[in-house]
């Protein structure tokens, strides 16, 4: 068994990694730590643990968290997340990083989207952790950045495309649409229950942070610049990402064509399904499983390709991919605690 | 046309009022007033606003509001009402004040559920503005303490049962479910959209506020002193209460027994709907209108009366009805700017 | 007062159509008719019009409500529309219809979309019923084609940049979000409660009839044949719809620029608003009210344009609009029986 | 590994079942029938399911479905049921019915509810599966009546009372809400996204079937009859049941009275949970679990006590507790396969 930790375990992503990694066969959960309620248990904040044998929340003291654990989860604000690791690092323990702190290779991209960088040096330690794109530069890392929710989503749909060069890069367009939690648990006017039910919004258009770290894994896979335009809405669930990907066709292909490429892309992936039967992903098809799920229509009428990409942002785009990229750190099976199938229901 | 003014214009009861004021033929908003929102324009809180002739948001000035409107509408929380109305009267305004501060007749009884009063001398002035039981009184009043929403839907499911001593009133339960709209616009976790999306709770169970309301004018009603059970739950829409009360019948009845008792007691009531054929309302069946609906089925089997009562809990239950009390209070007709049919979609 | 007649009163627009309708104050209902539920009240379908004076629920007699009436609506299915409507006509009645029979100028373009049509000769006679593209041919027409929810709320958000030619109308990319009510009130697996709850899904991706009719009004405004990408989603809400647009600048514009255009094309127009301080429409902002909300955002970096523009499918997407033609078409002030403000909440 | 066959695998209880058994480790699933959707995959009903290894949809031949299988599943219509059981028990098959035709011990109760009873001489062999109350006779049961949703959470929420002489049984108030698929996966309009969306409404007063299952059960467990109100409500989510239930109390209890009470009727149960905190369950809590959470206050003023009984209506009310009896029935661990945490979000 091994020892893993969580700081931050009472945000949303947060409290779903506990929830996932309290059935995880291979680790037991050695501390929580939460700066704004420690001393409680973490029922007191979600009832549904009542009765499971979770430790008390406590102050985060990063010495001891990174003796203590083998891998340590940081769910904290960016910024929060760069100062924190460094000590878990030096304790030696390995970490899996929430935050956008060490999803970039560089600091200056980060600076124009989140501000100057507080650790910089650290970033060449860390390996972006898609596994589908960087599986072997996550089994012999240290320090670990877990992709956004929107850009895991927006990613694993459009990279095989992009890679085979079906689609034009200079025209793509991802319209996604995210359930609530990806917001976070913070108390604003803007997430009462009143503000988001029965409505949806358009937000930060041309402006959301996500779209830079796409952009950087996109143009990594397409060994050239791809700028993009990504509009995030949100939408009254609680959970869930669906992308709706708009990309001009280069040359006519079939559903098959696509098919193949995808496929031959995505072989051997065990948390990527491809709609072979021509159908499209909807949130309820993966809502509580690690899975993204990727479904397309070919428009002939217009030479398009329309992409549909669904994951769970709290599984797939948050806490499961985290323990994916644990277990690969850790060398345990991949799928290990991670099995769960969607609640359609 | 009338000249009137909201305080507390950007809360959801204040939202309300302003959006059917900005409708009702004989009045004319003259000012909005929010101490938190004070130098913007209300569509800056609420954009549906947009394009509307609204006076802006200005800081209340009890003085001039009270000179410059023929009714003010209190839509604080209580304790503050209690301070803004004095100087609202003295200079010569009606008021509707929405808080609770002006609902007891009996300073403490105030007192055991709020803490002190701060202006009990203004109690033997205000009138309760429940039309159906104290019409005449609002006509003739200058300051109106406007009912609470589960008081509204409770008392007007009951009373004609309990004048007419149907049911044994040692054993009534009121069980009540409400949009979370009756919450108010604060954000709190509680209020998140993912703490209330897919959950229903009951809370403050025996100690809701509301309990000591509803007895106050039930007893009234009795001429005896009523005690009951009433528990108040938060269920996952923006508007609506829906109140299922059990009771135990004094002696047999048939359904229309009962139709003959509520019917006479409520004939030539506009915003009361009894239902004829034997069917029960729901919340669809009133959200936007200023209707209170009643029906009950009579369990013969247990020899008891289930009646089930719902309303709008933001227009019957708040700004409708405070509407419908200025109405009266101006000798205004009484369904004026009150006529809107619920959307029942 | 005019007389005025529903056929089709218990569809969802349907029954918004009368909501309306009764708080009309130049119209009194002659006839309401139903096939599937004649000889009802319509409050046994939608017990919210329990109480209202409306006449009972009638077999439709096209003969008998065509002479009774000053105007009908035909809330039918499609083809179906295109057989009641003749007799309606042939009996003196002008006719608003909501289904797609005579929204297309080209009985060709129809018959690919939808199958033959069964009165092709009609097809010149019928005028396409939005207002602020034909508001002339409206005020003259007999027969008015009421056009679809997507098809209002997509072609306004488009109509001023295409006409100036600020956009690459070869590249558009429409990404329509609609409530369930739009997709009717019939009882299918597909919208079950627990099907739609806490989901999202694209459909018809690249096959929606309603692409056609854009197409077809965006083309006249053009003067140029333009083909698009539309993808309906289906959310979990009764109503509104939201479109968001991506466009490909032709030259560099500001914000401002955009403005000058699209106040420009809308001057007068009581029921399309600008978010004149750059915000973006949601749709709490316009749901219960016949307004059709937009606003944008430039993105200079990619030299695009994103439209967003937002409608309540129910009033300003089918039962507004009809309403709206048959003030034109009636020659009664526009906004008559119109003025309803969005509720918020 | 044993054998195990679901009936009816395309209903929500059916495909609920299939996702629980589908992580059972001591299970493999033989068949899977369905007679609406044979031949078919289970993931064209239920997309979720795709990319699992499961048996196609059948017919259900029960001969050979009860050869094959140590435990068959149930999922039918009552009465349905009735016929598919004889064979089942015929062919060597151990049975959970998830209908209400192996529910009673008295065929007449049953015929007063639902009919005739198709198979009465049946019923002295089935148990009532309901753990917690029948455990030692649902390990050596052929065949299990597995209760219904509604019934698990009150007789949870109510025994300890009973049993105790806590309450006066003729007094007794049950109002339970109910999540939609409850209601099952038909597709009806009372069940259309629009009719249950935003509203909330009582259904089925003085007159649903569980109030028969409820009052056979709690009248054993009381040792004299017991007749009691059960009122049902329909809520807008998922998933999930919360009952609120009214008792007078027989003498004074304090809060620590009843726990002591509850603590030790349910000592040792794994799937039952008292809120030690005096906090009450929502939910939320359980939705996911096979947990039944129950929590109370006691009301001094008025001596009653209000207990809150919470659970998910297709694991604890329905899937989850047909596996906890089928670990039961074949001398499993008893929590193999149920030990999944609530999803809180």
């Amino acid at each position: 068994m091994y020892s893993v930790s969580v700081i931050g375990a009472t945000g949303y992503a947060g409290a779903e990694l506990i929830r996932l990694l309290s059935s995880h066969p291979r680790v037991r959960i050695a501390h929580l730590a939460s700066s704004s309620a420690a001393g409680q248990a973490l029922s007191a904040v979600y009832p549904s643990f009542l009765s499971s044998r979770l430790p008390e929340l406590e102050t985060p003291d990063y010495d001891l968290l990174g003796r203590d654990s083998d891998v340590v989860f940081t769910a904290l604000p960016h910024k929060v997340s760069a100062q924190a690791v460094p000590p878990l690092l030096a304790a030696g323990a390995r970490v899996v990083d929430l935050s956008a702190d060490f999803r970039y290779s560089d600091a200056a991209i980060y600076a124009q989207w989140y501000g100057a960088h507080p650790a910089p040096s650290l970033l060449s330690r860390a390996v972006y952790g898609l596994p589908e794109l960087h599986r072997e530069a996550i089994c012999g890392a240290q320090l670990v950045g877990n992709p956004g929710c929107y850009t895991t989503c927006s990613i694993l749909g459009l990279a095989p495309a992009v890679r085979a060069g079906l689609i034009d890069t200079d025209r793509i367009v991802i319209d996604a649409k995210s359930g609530v939690s990806g917001a976070g648990a913070s108390a604003t006017r803007d997430l009462h229950f009143c503000e988001v039910d029965e409505n949806i919004k358009a937000y930060k258009v041309a402006a959301h942070r996500h779209t830079s770290e796409i952009e950087q894994e996109l143009s990594l896979v397409a060994g050239k610049p791809i700028a993009l335009s990504f509009t995030p809405h949100l939408i009254p669930v609680k959970r869930g990402i669906l992308a709706t990907i708009y990309c001009e066709l280069t040359e006519p292909q079939s559903h098959a064509d696509v098919m193949a490429v995808y496929r031959n892309f995505y072989e051997g992936e065990p948390f990527v399904t491809l709609c072979e039967d021509g159908s499209l992903p909807e949130i309820k098809h993966v809502n509580g499983s690690n899975e993204c799920r990727i479904g397309w229509v070919v428009d002939r009428r217009l030479s398009r390709l329309i992409l549909v990409s669904a994951l769970d942002n709290l599984v797939k785009g948050a806490a499961g991919q985290a323990i994916h990229n644990m277990n690969l750190m850790l060398g345990l099976e991949e799928t290990e605690g991670l099995t769960h199938r969607a609640w359609y229901l």
